[in-house]
């Protein structure tokens, strides 16, 4: 194969190096761009959370610096709803629960009558959360998640997020992520991290979408799910939803999940909720890697919602958010660290 | 950020391609490399499967073929325990636990009064494998594989497989990985496909080691898993391996682990065993991309163990060789395929 002598060769790997290093600092995108935040991060403000992840990132990526972190080690997490996208009126998830049975009731007459389709009907949410289990929400998580393969489940997903509207804003739900923090995870790929959301959303439900809107490939998406039933069926292969040994990736569950899906200790994760801070903590506390946690703090009714500002709950998020400091977890306040929250 | 004008930059963009393009072609392992078996594929002689899969990935690679398959869904599965390394005299796990069992019995004469305890130490596997659900097994792995951290695990296999030893080859378990088939792991990922093992095995013992041996990162080692408890100790958390939940990553399982850990249907599958049959199916029936399942069978006592020539169950390796023809599976006859099995 060695088509040319190896003076030869040497050379032309001299020309091309160099060539290619010059293109690269001339590139936008390129080399220099790697840690220029006003490229990378230019929806966030000037704010701790910005300059120390940009000071985290230089650090962990510089190999001669004593916290460098090799690239297979470099995983990052996020959570999704309230972290990546809002989570307001309701988990979009849910909506599209309320509007497959919504639409369903339409048109079969039994099945509209049926007391959880009728609290669906009637937004009558404390019908559908009573009972410490919310048994409610379980059926219609039942009869929208289950029963049908994953194929047919997917074409139902990315029919309805590429239909539906948000009651609020009127647009997509899939045009509602928060462009700060596509931006982030953007910067932490270009320095070689490989960025996974771990949800207690559906793993199913999330990775119907998940490349296309935030880069995320269906491998790098953690969520619920449950044990699925493979059959054949008219001679070909499917997998079945079922809620059997139902898995939650949702607060202790969230470490769970990401050493099931990934069998590495992550060294940067955001979440919002009471349902992150085990991922926080597993994350950042005795980490023998350099690590960044944040939590994304929900200040800004005008933009967004201001539905975390005086939390009344005693839950993980409250005292996430008291020990962030000792903790050296980073507090994003949504009204005065982002210059813009969605896509104009 | 564009210290140099566009024209010249253009031009710098052409003249780094062309020098790319005759560097990649002056190596050996370049462009021209990806298409020549003999560089790939050495340890395989010329045979049916080796000249099928070099077709099978020169045309899922062409972009201008019909067959193309885009990087993101070349996804190729590999059992383990079989088809990349042996399982005589016994899965290589099960010895693990069996020297983990040993070890403590001698340390400990309560533990080794125990009736199965007693059965490992007397090579008494008829006890072991008594009632239909191998009860006898079962505990032994619960004794070895439950109750510790993961890191506890993980230290435990990796001191376990550097300093055992296989009884017939006399040399370490991860010394016996079969040569045509590492080959063929490289050849796919020279190819951008990316490889998974799909193992019966635990996926917390293959991930201790399956990135130096196979080259196979933690996060692409889908296997057989329990739910593990997240936990704070002395303040710092940790993840406690149980039985709990136990998910078993064999037959139909096995479809349902690539779609829990890839959730995509992969395109490439080499199996060997009852285990990998629904894994074969999924990958290859009904699949609207091009696919390619081949089985690696046993046929070799003098090199390796000739275990399923004539297998007398009914098992589903019997019917994937009785329908390998019509599905289109390839089959390896080690004896006469490989020209050579293990590293000297």
């Amino acid at each position: 194969m060695n088509l040319l002598k190896s003076p030869l060769r040497s050379l032309l790997h001299l020309w091309c190096l160099c060539v290619s290093l010059v293109a690269l600092v001339a590139e936008p995108n390129g080399v220099l761009g790697q840690t220029n935040e006003t490229v990378w991060l230019e929806s966030w403000n000037d704010c701790p959370t910005k300059r120390a992840l940009v000071e985290y990132v230089g650090r962990v990526s510089d190999p001669n610096h004593k916290d460098f972190v090799p690239v297979p080690e470099r995983i990052a997490v996020f959570d999704n709803d309230g972290t990546l996208w809002p989570e307001n009126p309701i988990p979009f998830q849910l909506a599209y629960a309320f509007d497959i049975v919504t639409k369903r009731a339409a048109n079969d007459l039994e099945f509209a009558k049926e007391p959880m389709v009728q609290a669906v009907l009637n937004k009558d949410i404390a019908t559908l959360t009573a009972g410490p289990k919310h048994e409610g929400l379980l059926q219609v998580v039942a009869m929208t998640h289950a029963g049908m393969s994953t194929e047919e489940f997917s074409k139902s997903v990315s029919d309805w997020i590429q239909t539906s509207k948000h009651p609020r804003y009127g647009r997509g739900y899939d045009k509602l992520t928060y462009v700060p923090m596509q931006e982030v995870l953007r910067y932490l790929r270009q320095n070689e991290f490989k960025t996974y959301i771990v949800s207690g959303g559906g793993a199913d439900f999330m990775r119907v979408w998940s490349e296309r809107v935030y880069g995320i490939s269906p491998e790098q998406v953690i969520g619920s799910a449950a044990r699925m039933r493979f059959e054949m069926r008219d001679g070909k292969p499917v997998l079945i939803k079922t809620l059997d040994n139902l898995f939650v990736d949702d607060k202790a569950g969230k470490p769970v999940g990401i050493q099931m899906g990934v069998g590495r200790r992550p060294v940067v994760c955001f979440g919002n909720s009471d349902g992150d801070y085990e991922m926080l903590q597993y994350t950042t506390i005795g980490n023998p890697r350099a690590s960044f946690g944040a939590i994304i703090h929900h200040t800004d009714a005008e933009r967004e919602y201001a539905y975390d500002v005086a939390p009344k709950s005693t839950g993980k998020l409250v005292v996430g958010l008291q020990e962030a400091s000792a903790q050296g977890w980073f507090v994003v306040d949504m009204k005065s660290d982002w210059g813009r929250v969605f896509e104009e």
